[in-house]
């Protein structure tokens, strides 16, 4: 392909997310290989140099789990549901904020932008509460268990975000809510970053996560625009099936909130963002109304 | 070439060129070919829409020449020079005016941006007096010839281009002067684009021609990035020759006086704009102090 | 009559017009006579000099048919009505855009004041369509003639003017109008003024004319003052006829859409616009709601 | 003369002097016959309608005598010279703020624009202190006399008069003024008008009084235009004398200290302030550098 | 009690009435003390110092049937109402405006802030009507009494006041109003301070008099608190009567048309204006919806 | 003392300090007793309550120890010094940014304020460099020391602490600096307060400590008033000795740099932080030049 080709195709685009918000949840596994971490970085930090407001939102899971063994704690699972007890909830907010979200800070300045690192209490941004118990069935037999220090997310507090966007900084939210007395708890990020999607009123939503998008049912190819009514029949259908839904339902919600697009990319894939955004065809999943 | 490659080597520079202001110089040729002249136009729209403040100086020679002829009007030259009688004159704003201009409004309007055009007297954008007589040797004598209607810029009032600039039009020069007692004044249009580069305090002077840019002596390689200093010194060895010294004198004292660069550029191949603002080697010469 | 009176009688009128946008039709015949156009740019000045946004919409019919028969091109007339072929369309549009509104802008500039030219293509000013076909009957036979590239008025986009105005300028529109797809077409001068002033939301339209208002069936005397419902019972009463229906029309269709009030003035006569604004009584007819 | 002249002589003036401040002081003659300072404030209220920024100060020693005298106070002098004790200074701050400021506020109030009354301690406008002794000659014997309540300029806060020339009222000023411990004191108007008008950086300073202006010995005939210096020279020279010294004084100072120009204009002819303002000869004497 | 304390409690007060607008009525007991006055001015000057935007309205009979008195006149009663002919408002406009109106402005200049002092006709801050006969019984007989120059406020025009506030001036506010001819009329300075406060949308309006405030029958205790249908109440039952009633008619209509509150605070007592805004009791009676 | 006193002499004071900033440093023994901290984070709300721009910087030595022993980490010293290893620095930045600061945060929102914590990585808030080798005398021997990951101020870029400032937010930072490649270093609060509040022209800054403020030799006095060539002689002089001089450094610095006042106070004393700030007579130590 011709540069002019593919300039002359990412132009227009260009002009069309400028001053736009996108706000980019970068998955557990970035964490964990450097490379893919600082290519992300390098394309959200571009992604501001043409003009777009990027929020970046992230997890943390496999870290908090090693620093709990470092520090001699057993992780406490039922069914598979992690349990976030007291020390479990402040080692995962050390690291999620003292640790993952301080570093990504720091490579934002390194690739040559400002970033803001905030957690869910700054500027009362996530107000969360307790999750109800969760009914799990176990054998024949529901329990109700509690997760213990886990949150839903009941409002979100827009302000801090759009005051830091406006001066140009990248915001960077760790997914740690504050209930109504002031106490911490812990939010699943795909909720987090949906949910500040849609207060924000944002332009697009990025999931990147390991998989390549929305794919038919022998994986042999990749649904690249999908309309909300149809990934709706497509759940009913079965044909979007197992670790998928939970990834699309927050995508749905934005969507069905007032985000323009969210999209489900392969971020492990050098420069997928780029490629996403700025050509015709994309390389993921765009979900739409 | 990679899509993403030249996504990521491009999209810095749509950054630092965001705002800025671009003031592009389309020769008598492109008027010529329509082909030529629609992806000129398609480019500085696509440059309009990433954020840049563009600018377009038209001549039209060839085009008066033709139109004199259908009116029966014989166009005079003494030594190669044309002499502008009242007539001419009239013709020259006719068809400048009323029909290049004009058609390149309608055609930026056509590529869905939205154009002004100006011509010398709008807003007294450019104010010039009418040249004094040239000194021309014919055989061994020198003969003064006054050219006519042809003037030199005294100044420019950019008030009109950037207070249209700021509400996002491109406008589209016509390189017709006017006195201080409001009488009209052919203009090179060359000159007219640096001289307005100048004025409008501008980022880069394009000058888009039917050359690849500033060759060697034997036209094996195009010097792709030149100091004024440089171009000043290899004019003086005999280097650059010919029709290149003109073009280069414009560029050159607007590079001077604090133009961040000049470029020339060939207009005939196929987006060259864009590849000369958006890769990092470029396509033609790029002039700076 | 007093200095002071004259000055009493006409400063609350000053007030009140403060800021205030008119439109300022020209006709043809001030186009004819150098000293009539001088003093009527000499007043729009002056207007423009108090406070008044003023806005010059000039036609220019007797020079486009001059110019025709100079280029060896005769004009063609189906019943009375000009048909506007490619070529006269090009020449109608190098004569009213490359020569009077070039000099109408030129005169300001004389006079002290900054004009800018505009034709309906710079900044889509005039969208217009192609007129359907025109019933007309030649002895008993009704033909549908095509006028060919005449237009009528489809959309108005003012915010070109608007921005002109605001930044001092005295912008001049030349009646020429764009389609949809780029193509230049005539459009009809008054009809032109009369949905410029109804876009930009104008506080008074001048149609100047050659006569001297609306006057009565024996032309003794000139209503200076009516209303919409008067002037149409009138028409109807068949006490206005002629050549001032149509002047008329585009004067009720504006004073019905918003604009404050419409005049028709004598233009030939000097300094009448002055005196139509600034004294109780005025010179000309003035229609309102 | 016509209508249309003396509109085109005015109305330049008009533009030159919009949104330009104007310090009138209104003498005490006209407070006497309501005739004349009706036409006095009928003419500033013209003013602020065609966009100048008017403020009036005003006088008032025949009504706090004649308010004395009312009271059975009897009023003192030595050598001409009003002696200020306590109970003179209360009446003719109640005569000049409680009735005559009143009076004019209502005026022009009733003639449609919107008025403020200041005095001195208003926003602290006129910050004053005692007057020293003065040395007079009684016979041959020189007494220094205490004129008792009498204070002379030390600093002016314009901000209050700013404000309210902003939001389009006439702030009308009595000459009362507040020393740095609260205390008023009676000050003279024609200074506290040129002071005042120097601390606005006015345009022009107005003295409406009884006379037509500066005339030549014999009185034959006015210099409707005089330079600081020729003034200067005219005193020297014995030309200029008696009591038109004094009110040159603060004229000159007032020009010499930045405003424009200084008038010295009879306010008892109907509308003169119009015609010094609007007319190329004027009707007095214009002071200027 | 300990300072930390008083600060404490103090502190979210002030916070909370930042930048809220505050009408104080000084009754005319103020006005015989001046220590009494000077307290109630400090207070006043301290509250504009911690952001609140205070406006003064003051009465002033006592000094009006004294100045009178001084000048030979002898007030006119009918049935205990004063009766305001042309010689009687003369007299009490110079006294109210000016002497009592600019001896506040000069004590509030004495204290460190800047005050503007204003009566009705200024920028038509109070637009009144000539108050209709009143019914009153002499004996058995009911006569329609006429008052004279004694108004009803038709019109509050609060633009001067806001301007004035928005500069940081304190505006103190005479009870003269003005008709739609420009005629001065007296007003009751309780329903000046009403009106003015509720066209202001005032958060507070004050009542300094010289009662503690609103008191159950055998005056042991005084109401705090009370809500609009409890006063409405309590004066239907006949626990508020006598002179309390006229005063609570106007706080009443005030909170009715959204002031916030209202406040009776006794005035002769030292600071207490402080100690009702600032502390959780209060020490007067405050009436809110 | 009476409650109106208190109030009188406050207020002067809370107006005085309007919009102004400060900078307040906690020390680490705020951090080891929750009430104290919460009386400190009371009050630094109520300051915000009042209009001031409140800037909060915090250590947390004494919980990064108790950490590290949590962790099975011994901590190194050399000659009383800390050595931070990769691994201290880790827990240290775990601890105070996602523990003590996120606390703090939460504290505040409690508190019914918003704040956002901050770090010095954040908007590059606080650059440094990696700290010199130490000369430590170990005997008769002098040693250079590497202390490890500590670092220097050599930039403060306080944009975002005023971006958030300018919204109402509290900003609350934690003392890591990062160097111009990206990596954290440790940096001393004190010196961290001083820098920040020298670079956002902080009009006060608050070191709260565990001394009542700089005493006599003996211990008998405070000395509520010092200037700063007063500080210095007494450091000369040895009266001011011991742990002391290090808390002046700071102080001193940023008062030398244009901070009005640097105030040193016992912050274990309830609302030490209001009584030093309104009243007359102060509680602490307050620096001025």
């Amino acid at each position: 392909m011709k540069r002019e080709d593919v300039l002359m195709e990412a132009l227009p685009y260009i002009q069309k997310f400028h001053g736009k918000t996108i706000v980019i949840k970068i998955g557990g596994h970035a964490m964990v290989d450097p490379n893919i971490l600082e290519t992300v970085i390098q394309d959200a930090v571009l992604l501001r140099y043409v003009g777009m407001k990027v929020v970046l939102v992230h997890g943390g899971g496999p870290e908090i789990t090693e620093k709990m063994k470092a520090m001699g704690k057993e992780p406490k699972f039922v069914a598979g549901l992690r349990i976030t007890d007291q020390e479990t909830l402040e080692i995962a907010q050390m690291v999620l904020v003292g640790k993952i979200n301080d570093g990504i800070v720091s490579l934002i300045a390194n690739c040559g932008a400002r970033a803001v690192g905030l957690s869910g209490n700054d500027g009362n941004l996530l107000i969360a509460r307790k999750m109800d118990l969760q009914k799990i069935k176990i054998g024949d037999v529901e329990h109700e268990v509690d997760l213990g220090h886990v949150g839903e997310i009941e409002e979100v507090d827009p302000r801090v975000v759009h005051c830091l966007l406006e001066q140009g900084y990248i915001p960077v939210v760790a997914p740690i809510g504050i209930d109504r007395s002031g106490k911490s708890l812990n939010i699943n990020a795909d909720t987090a970053a949906a949910e500040l999607a849609t207060a924000l009123g944002a332009f697009k939503l990025f999931n990147l996560t390991d998989v390549d998008g929305v794919m038919n049912a022998d994986r042999s190819r990749i649904y690249h625009r999908l309309k909300l009514h149809e990934v709706e029949a497509m759940i009913e259908d079965g044909i979007i099936v197992g670790g998928m839904i939970p990834k699309l339902l927050g995508c749905m919600k934005a969507v069905g909130s007032g985000v323009t697009s969210a999209h489900i990319v392969n971020g492990n894939k050098g420069h997928n963002l780029l490629l996403e955004l700025f050509t015709d065809e994309g390389v993921g999943t765009m979900l739409s109304v």
